[in-house]
């Protein structure tokens, strides 16, 4: 069934990015490489691109080890990503027909993509045409979200990194408040991304340690938001201390479902999933506070510098991003289809991961959120048991190539045109 | 008339925090025990604290060298910050008397304050008072802003280390801002510190570079801001590329002087200096994009984030804070005082950079602003110059101690219930 000599692959990147969807697309190249496939190529801005007839052959780009080093400090999706989702079958067949010709017309025989749950989706409907049809292409979906709510996996490549700049972003924000003293004393708010899944907001709890009492309250997406109580539990806070910091998930609602930035909103964008652009929950809750309570307040998003900061990578996260694109190249090469690769964790201490295939329709469209019991009884914390998960995550440190005093990234000539 | 047998040293932060401040400190207080003082007491929260009679003794905060290394790369103030504009002496004579009084049963010599305009008011104040009652202990400033604002100073600590997290960060937005296409193009406008001064700001450029070709325009404070001109300009943008990122200056003001974050604010807290604190300035430019041409936008504010960012910090930076620490606590020892410590550039390339001391007279709430033919003619970038004076200051890094994935501050147990 499969073909005698190998021919061609396709990988391409899809989602929010992250600072760490790079290093699975070096190692993606790195194992078609090994395995002896000829051409690697690459999507610019994903399934959307190609079907535009928008691709690269990434032997251009990564030309040697020092290229594929720099890719894996490089943030953001360095194809370029989409937010596209495909029709179903019986929708427009004619568009799986034209997207199966452009693949067989480059000879491909793997198509890996990188992406989040909706990514998934794309290698679910991909592989099911190809089942149907009797295409013996193969497509193997790879892992990517600094959100971590890819079901079946015990984590996702991204996420790592996004935990260990939230975590040491959310320690000197901690330390800043010190600095200052204000009579009425001051509250900082600092709002994470993650629409439905804590993990990101739980990770600033990684600021805990001996030399940081970490955020004084973390609200979690996962529970419902009561604004009476939060302006209550932030009163008795600031009865005890002068600076207090609060960290809250973009995502939360209350009790009806509203999105507390709804509250007070000023954009109103949707992306194409439908997605509302949240923003502005943290604004609200100061602008709440400083009428309540009569503090200062100041409101602090870590928007994209969260899912970006390459310069603040997790070492684990990036050699694993790595490992789990090299183990979606080698499923797909060994026959693979319909699957993602997953992560399993041997080990929390040692901490030790392996990799397997998990069958993509178990996974797409199912979000992953953090446990109930992992969040503190009165919902205003994550409890140890979530610090014991993340904290291997966030070991070791990916050094920048420093050029001039700023990281160095990975951009060949010309190629900003292409995107 | 200096004293033959030394006595004690007393130190203070003040201002806003930043991310080499504690470097001084730690400067400060190398240099004091190696000239041979006996003791160096740490005021809590400044002058402020140290008129209600709080202060520590250093030698239990800094007891070994690893306690002086992980203080320079702990950010925010460690002892404690003020925002306390002493009265003037024919104001309150009393309250100069008590402070004296203190400093001499504390049985003083040298006083040192590290801060930036408003706190070398403060050595000017009590340097003059010294001279006025015939006192012999000497008052020197030691600069720290990270908006290097300070006049007579060539720079001042703290800024590279800003200046080279907002140059990382920018440059990752912006490379963020390639991975997804938008229809109608995609602005971010990042909002960034310094009320009066551009330095921040026109600091965003050091992202240019063979990899990336930084911000794609820039707006200082020292120019008026066209809000008409500001969307025509990124009207252009957006016909020639799809993804735009702008940064701003927190004290963008229209012709007529009015912040263009008073234009859209919901919070008007006033410091005791009666400066308003700037917020929104990214966000009412978005929404006015956002309404004027369609586009996909996002604000960011870089908040206490730039100056707190210790774990991307410039060695420079934080040496030359180190030793702006020891040429204060040396000119003092030497008999200075009523002076600060300004940095000399000797060369740009090879950099090299001395100290003097300079009449706080001349400095003390005089702002240096980017000159106007460091900006381009236009008003939207700064030039090639700017670059060349920034470049040196935020060369090499300053690898944080990490422990468990996450940079390690200095901590004394039971002293944070001391600020």
């Amino acid at each position: 069934m499969l073909h005698k000599e190998k021919r061609n692959v396709i990988v391409g990147q899809s989602g929010g990015p992250t600072a760490a969807i790079n290093s699975s697309l070096a190692g993606v190249y790195r194992t078609a490489r090994d395995r002896g496939y000829k051409k690697v190529y690459g999507m610019i801005h994903g399934i959307q691109g190609f079907m535009e007839g928008r691709y690269v052959d990434l032997s251009e780009h990564i030309t040697n080890g020092l290229d594929s080093e720099l890719l894996k400090r490089t943030p953001s999706a360095y194809l370029g990503s989409c937010r596209y989702k495909l029709p179903e079958i019986h929708e427009d067949e004619e568009l799986y027909k034209k997207i199966f010709k452009m693949l067989d017309d480059l000879e491909i025989d793997c198509f890996i993509y990188i992406g989040g749950n909706d990514s998934m989706d794309t290698i679910k409907k991909l592989s099911d045409y190809a089942i149907v049809t009797g295409s013996e292409i193969r497509f193997v979906g790879c892992p990517k979200t600094i959100d971590n709510d890819l079901a079946l996996t015990d984590h996702t490549p991204g996420f790592g990194s996004a935990a260990k700049y939230i975590g040491t972003s959310v320690k000197e924000i901690i330390r800043d408040g010190w600095s200052l003293e204000t009579e009425h004393g001051q509250v900082v708010v600092v709002e994470i991304m993650g629409r439905n899944a804590g993990w990101l907001t739980g990770s600033s709890a990684l600021s805990k340690g001996e030399d940081c009492d970490g955020p004084d309250a973390i609200y979690l997406p996962e529970l419902p938001f009561d604004v009476d109580a939060f302006v209550e539990k932030v009163k008795g806070l600031l009865a005890e201390k002068s600076s207090v910091v609060v960290c809250v998930s973009e995502g939360i609602r209350t009790e009806e479902g509203k999105y507390v930035c709804e509250l007070d909103n000023y954009n109103d964008y949707v992306d194409a999933f439908g997605h509302k652009q949240l923003t502005g929950t943290a604004r609200y809750l100061c602008s709440l506070l400083s009428k309540e309570i009569g503090c200062k307040t100041r409101a602090i998003e870590l928007s994209t510098l969260q899912r970006a900061a390459s310069h603040c990578a997790s070492r684990v996260d990036i050699l694993e991003a790595y490992e789990v694109g090299g183990a979606a190249m080698k499923a797909a090469d060994e026959g693979d289809s319909g699957k993602m690769v997953v992560m399993k964790r041997l080990s929390d201490d040692p901490y030790q991961m392996g990799t397997e295939v998990k069958d993509v329709h178990k996974i797409a469209n199912d979000e992953r959120l953090v446990p109930r019991e992992w969040i503190t009884e009165d919902g205003t914390y994550v409890t140890n048991e979530f610090i014991t998960y993340v904290r291997p995550l966030i070991q070791g440190d990916v050094a920048p190539v420093m050029v001039d005093g700023i990281p160095r990234h990975l951009y060949k000539p010309g190629f900003q045109e292409l995107l």
